[in-house]
């Protein structure tokens, strides 16, 4: 299985316009230790033909034009993708937005919960996608989908938040429904699996169960601390608040992992303020002693 | 005033990202005389701090960090942004995905017909945009808006067709309302002033009027030729199916603009199929025996 990473940045990517804060001015500044980062999104492949996106992130052109096995291929005709599938983990603007990219009469299967598909069908924008062309298919939590290309997906509820725009009055935290999914892709050829986990508000023990001595896990890695944009002065929002576990502390993800035998761990959807997205931080020192990577723009792994 | 192509593509850019077609294909691989382009977007400013964007393409997150005017500037706190307004022409994914990538909490003006703020009204994921932080105000054709920093901003309707996504079962094309309309940017201190129509079916008398001795018209430059997307098997759809007016022929932009007497013009929202694509070709160069220019991202026009 061949696992790429198009963006390894949180919602806005990294830098993010309109944000100052002394990562996203060093990135814009082109200093040495940080690198920008497009927004969260992964694809994934069997043999390297037929690929999966794991998210559609509003970076998705860029991103494809990035990476040349997502381009059409010459034996394929005049229109034509890799792209055979694209499954999205919630409905956030970042997970989502990609998918009106992808409206240009070229077939794939669009799979999400059916709260997000229900969002979907309420935003006749995403209409772009012809259902004739693009089949929206329900992900039922536990059940296995055979993708094009022979990889098998499942989604599994995961401790989460609903969509920002979704939010009624009052949000409905750590709710143990559909919102946020995290998705298991394998190979049953190989045996392979990937589990992608890029929103996540706490490790609990259903999930400790599903992630224990896993191959390979890419995690929410959006915050270092919980109140690390109170403290930086960019936002009134905890990331409990946001639906994001942070790395550190005792309820971190450092700790909810230490007993989980997990053998390659890997930060995703890493928010522009987080201190280990610069090289030469403690932040990324802490983190990377405690057997974890972070990723980055183009980073391929091989199961 | 200064004008700031940010993109120059039409829907999808150049290359589409599922398009192997000659001119795609040769950008995608760096062959020398094709210049890859975003979608369509200009910024506009009087002096250079304060802008406004025309369009909001999904190519809007890529287009900003290649323009570093429209950063944000140290001196303006934490989270800031020197775009104060956006105004879009009509509901095409290609015009108003961008505003998504918008999302941060940063106030600006949000410019639209009618008929595009309710189809942004009904679409709940433009709930990002907090109305209390972007107010949506809708431009009556003929009524000038100052907008911050300055700038005049006129809208008047074009002979279009509305987007794709709103379309009913028979298209109305060539309609005169408020689904398709351009933009007249003036600065009142220097007399400065440019139209933007980066759609438009006709150049009928109405529109002939208003462009006859402009100063400065960047103009739709989807088509080279009306049939050309049908030629090239890219498609089934004619130029005029699809709103756009092409460049040749006799009732083309080019010999609709012979007798206008327009000082400068230049096309946009170029389509990846479009000859005049190529440097060295024989429609690039009759284009430019014409007269007219062919925009390209990051290309400058001080008036």
């Amino acid at each position: 299985m061949i696992i790429k990473v198009l963006g390894s940045a949180a919602g806005g990517g990294f830098p993010q316009a309109n944000c100052n804060c002394r990562n996203c001015a060093d990135v814009r500044q082109g200093r040495p230790g940080v690198q920008a980062r497009t927004q969260s999104s992964l694809a994934v492949s069997q043999d390297g033909r037929d690929w999966v996106l794991l998210n559609a992130s509003p970076d998705i052109r860029q991103q494809m034009s990035q990476t040349p096995e997502l381009a059409p291929r010459p034996e394929d005709g005049l229109r034509s993708s890799p792209i055979k599938a694209v499954a999205v983990t919630n409905g956030d603007v970042d997970h989502v937005a990609g998918l009106l990219s992808l409206r240009e009469g070229v077939p794939f299967a669009l799979y999400a919960s059916p709260t997000v598909l229900d969002a979907l069908a309420a935003n006749s924008i995403f209409n772009v996608l012809d259902p004739k062309i693009v089949p929206r298919v329900a992900m039922t939590t536990g059940v296995q989908i055979e993708l094009a290309g022979g990889l098998l997906l499942e989604a599994f509820a995961v401790p989460g938040k609903v969509a920002l725009y979704l939010e009624k009055a009052a949000p409905d935290l750590g709710t143990r429904d559909d919102d946020t999914i995290g998705l298991t892709i394998s190979d049953p050829t190989s045996g392979a699996r990937v589990h992608y986990i890029p929103g996540c508000a706490e490790v609990d023990a259903m999930l400790a169960e599903r992630l224990r001595g896993a191959q390979l896990v890419l995690f929410d890695g959006t915050l270092y601390t919980d109140q690390e944009m109170i403290a930086q002065g960019l936002s009134s929002k905890t990331g409990k608040r946001m639906g994001h576990i942070s790395m550190a502390g005792a309820d971190g993800s450092i700790a909810a992992f230490d007993r989980l035998d997990v053998k390659r761990r890997i930060y995703v959807h890493i928010n522009n303020s987080n201190p280990v997205l610069r090289d030469d931080s403690l932040e990324r020192a802490h983190v990377e002693r405690a057997g974890w990577e972070i990723a980055f723009d183009g980073m391929e792994i091989r199961l």
